[in-house]
């Protein structure tokens, strides 16, 4: 049984992998890297949930395989929860880390900090081609600092100190943060309705 | 009977004093540059209503004159409602409305017409010296157009349809501008509080 999982990043490719591996015997989790021609849709939704399931929907119908897609961003409390579906590109740049992130430093400079709470926040989706349609959301609360520190992780993870830890998610080691992270949590979650509904096709 | 109106904006002085001069027979609106060393605070507060508040607040503390503030900013749909107070800050640069409008459009760039909708909103505060507190808020509803047309007004006026119009708030004359505006909605409502207040006062 092959699960196609919507991305070209390897890390998430890796981590859904260890995790479904241990839970679906037998499966084969590829990635977009392994489908010629992908055609790339834009994420036009209006929340994390939506735009997984978009993802999620889009490469099933190409593929003719269960796919799995996930949609995360950062939510700022003072910013009424943008910078939301809009993460990756705040600053109008997309997937420019520095400029996003400069420029929400700048928005809250004049925050205190008893309101500069956050969360990152996870949707990921299942969708197969006969149609069932499955999404779920995970957070993971912190507060965003003034300054940068660290240099692991990408995004926002340099600003974001979750609850319970004195370091940054970019001062986090991979696997820490993985364990931790909203999209670790939420891929943990998503993992036993893929087995049900894996299960439930190959019965 | 005088009136201070925390302000250094002079269009923003003519047009209460209009509004107060029918309705308060005797009074006399003073603004900011009236007032020496008058001392610049921030503007802090999380709403509107509570940054109208803290500005008249200060000014009354200051002067021991009643009062009047307003705060205003566009709140856009697509974004949970902000920039909100931090309409005049969002490229984290103060006052650079270039800036700020680039920055608004890139960011909903991919935001599909049927859900640009926005509007000013406008908060207008009264506090006396003895402590007597007023707020209200009016709004001004619109959508958010992807290029700027016109060269009246300030801030997103550029970008700014109000509803049941075709064309943007700067391109409106200043006085078909106020008339309709969240300002001039708000200081109107003002008026007749300020009236109550002030008569109170005098007898």
């Amino acid at each position: 049984m092959r699960l196609l999982l919507a991305t070209r990043n390897g890390g998430k490719l890796a981590e859904l992998r260890r995790l479904l591996e241990a839970a679906v015997p037998g499966v084969e989790v590829v990635g977009l890297g392994d489908v010629e021609d992908y055609p790339e849709a834009p994420e036009s939704g209006a929340t994390f949930a939506e735009n997984a399931l978009l993802k999620a929907r889009e490469a099933a119908r190409y593929t003719g395989l269960p796919a799995v897609a996930d949609d995360s961003g950062l939510t700022v409390d003072s910013l009424n929860g943008m910078p939301g579906v809009l993460s990756a590109r705040w600053s109008g740049r997309h997937g420019d880390d520095d400029a996003n992130t400069a420029l929400l430093l700048g928005q809250i400079a004049d925050v205190p900090d008893e309101r500069r709470g956050a969360a990152f926040v996870c949707a990921a989706a299942l969708v197969t081609p006969d149609g069932s349609e499955h999404v779920l959301e995970r957070e993971w609360r912190g507060r965003v600092i003034r300054e940068k520190r660290g240099t692991n992780g990408f995004g926002y993870d340099p600003v974001f100190v979750p609850e319970g830890l004195e370091v940054t998610s970019a001062e986090l080691a991979p696997e820490e943060k993985d364990a931790r992270s909203h999209r670790g949590q939420a891929f943990v979650a998503l993992v036993p309705v893929i087995a049900d509904v894996l299960g439930a096709r190959q019965s």
